[in-house]
């Protein structure tokens, strides 16, 4: 056979733009090293897993030969619409008439909406103004799509509407207002924040977006992905609620956290306007999310074991995260400049250091964490990439994969790696 | 609350780009009219979807709480390697080597390997080439990313070689060729033709894909979604076997057809240089297919019921493509200038019809058939945006779905049509 010279590949611009997430590679460096404590990844806990109900449930369905074989056969894309009603009863409560019901869409995970939400939105150069610290993988995705995040400073009842009315005054300054396409939220315990928006703020978040809205509408994309994880006080009204017309709010939600990531299915509330594109998007993609997995949850839900298998998690949480909290209070409160937030739910503590101390992976303490035998999330990778400058003396606290043991001997170790880093 | 002026959404011009699959269209039209047989939808069969085994292993499965907690987590975002294991012992027969098992990429479906490999290979603008006709989705899937789908000419073997070859000349002379980035073939049972390449064929293509990579390799992407669905005949190798260097062919391969949809499962074997590129999307997509249905699919492998499976499948289709076609020699033989293909696998069959008749929605066929009882897919959706012209005279018939009392109608209506509209 001849020889030919061998060209080479050339990636396409997304291709070039989708960095590897970075959280990935701290993920296979816990992997790599299996006596680390990992407080890093955003995983669920392994032990409360829904094994029980999802051995019972799926026993029960594909024992029935129809339904079984409506569960291996394909769907329409948009997803099932028993599932897409109980997420209207149970999930985001909302009324679940036919019109809202068209509304809903099922993705894999909640990751999937944003990703479909952010191609029907956005075209490179774009800008999406997102709280500072914010969820990182969505920041990758943005990347990816050549669209920019851009920060909107923060306090501790999350973005602070009179910060993002002077971005946004400052955008329309500089003739670039026409290019925010959408207002990232992740009102409910934020990852990574774990703050939780007061009900007054999203409302006035979602006005200024009306008001902001001049050529283009500008979206608000609430990420509610943590809201079924609260351990104290009252859940608190979804941002959709406060959008009169129906017309600017996606709310993204998820089971991977309050179920089972291993089942992949999450959902999006969509405007109208936003229901084809996404759909058309999603055809293209996989046809629609698995009508097995599909079928599965609709039936979990409709047994009322999703709200039950809930407050088990609460509970199982509530403790966690009240482990960290105290281990914090005992090994981290005397280091001198080390602060932390005290969530009300989710599964992660943010924590602020003095602000000479680097926390990314090129600082001394990431290294020395890992040497005491822990691992964290450095908060730079939490901070758009445009706007605010990057705050590099905070980190993420996981409590939701590591026992209780372990969640203290973590925040112990953490306490030694400061104290030998400063 | 002030009211504000509305202002309108700007699609991206991804979501511009992204009309709804024709197809789609088509098979809500079905979906209306309960009473049309559609030998339309690319769909498989009901009656054989695997209820006892899925069913069996699920159960088996989830009773181990160790492997059943494991199902419920999230995985890694190339997918699970026991069943990439079993894939590439299994279905696309290669070397199961660490170096091969690293190639391979787990996915929703085929359909998500073709839409993550065009991410990583083409900007707007670029170029694929493509049998005429070819798989209808996959044009609305470079549609969507602003590339261009060109067509080269086919004769009852496929892709012609020559043709190819003389389609690259012309592009170079146009300047054009640096933008050629792929390849795409069905190889098994085309979709929507039928047609399987012969092994020369194949191999010769893969040749020239090499001898033209000039400024930047031109990739060949083999979709077997059909592989397994052989009625008559023996296995060819795969295209990948031609490739020496494992740096120029892309398989997609996928349970959908030969196990179940529902599932959505399927895979890609990619050269070293796209694993990263497409896994680095796949993760901002989804973080990776459900484990769930990938412990399903690997313990189903590994016992050895999908093969089994794919013998029970081979018979109840290798059936109803024999009644499709008989009643194609009885019902639309003594009409004047209606052809088509006899294929050896795979769920459809071509049609020509003399060169003045429009199949497509448009054209008279079309609604006379639906009134006659029966729907099938105008060919004109199955040609590539440039190069050849699109045949307008042509339909795909599959046999999949329905019954075979109900083929043998749906042709019979098709005949009475036909008669009709000439």
């Amino acid at each position: 056979m001849t020889t030919f010279t061998i060209s080479p590949y050339l990636p396409s611009r997304r291709a070039t733009l989708a960095e590897g997430q970075p959280i990935s590679e701290l993920m296979s460096r816990a992997l790599d090293n299996p006596g680390l404590i990992s407080l890093a990844a955003g995983f669920v806990d392994g032990q409360s897993l829904p094994v029980d109900i999802v051995r019972e449930v799926m026993a029960d369905l594909l024992g029935d030969h129809a339904e079984a074989r409506a569960m291996l056969q394909y769907g329409a894309t948009p997803g099932l619409p028993a599932l897409r009603r109980e997420i209207l009863n149970q999930c985001t409560p909302m009324d679940s008439r036919q019109e809202t019901l068209d509304r809903v869409v099922i993705t894999a995970g909640s990751n999937q909406l944003l990703h479909l939400v952010a191609e029907s939105l956005l075209d490179p150069g774009d800008i999406v103004l997102c709280a500072a610290p914010t969820y990182l993988v969505f920041l990758g995705t943005l990347a990816n799509l050549g669209a920019k995040s851009w920060s909107v400073q923060t306090d501790d009842g999350g973005m602070i509407p009179e910060a993002l009315e002077e971005t946004l005054a400052q955008l329309a300054d500089a003739g670039e207002l026409a290019k925010v396409k959408a207002i990232y939220l992740v009102p409910y315990f934020d990852n990574p924040s774990g703050i939780t928006m007061p009900a007054e703020r999203v409302q006035r978040i979602v006005a200024i977006a009306k008001q902001w809205s001049h050529r283009t509408r500008i979206h608000v994309i609430a990420d509610e992905a943590y809201r079924e994880l609260r351990y104290k006080g009252e859940d608190v009204p979804s941002v959709i609620e406060f959008d009169d017309d129906g017309e600017t709010v996606i709310v993204a939600g998820t089971f991977s956290k309050s179920f089972s990531p291993g089942v992949r299915i999450g959902w999006g509330i969509l405007p109208e306007h936003l229901v084809g594109p996404v759909c058309a998007q999603k055809g293209n993609i996989d046809f629609g999310s698995p009508n097995l997995n599909q079928h599965l949850m609709a039936e979990v839900l409709r047994r009322g074991l999703f709200s039950a298998h809930v407050e088990t998690l609460r509970s199982s949480y509530s403790k966690k995260l009240d482990v960290m909290l105290n281990a914090a209070d005992e090994y981290l409160s005397p280091l001198a400049g080390v602060k932390w937030l005290r969530p009300n739910g989710g599964l992660y503590v943010w924590a602020t250091l003095p602000p000479q101390v680097d926390t990314g992976p090129a600082g001394e303490l990431f290294d020395r964490s890992v040497a005491e035998g822990m691992l964290y999330v450095p908060g730079q990778y939490c901070y758009p990439s445009e706007g605010q400058p990057v705050a590099k003396n905070c980190m993420r606290l996981s409590f939701g994969v590591q026992s209780c043991e372990k969640i203290r001997e973590g925040i112990a170790a953490l306490a030694r790696a400061i104290t030998a880093a400063y």
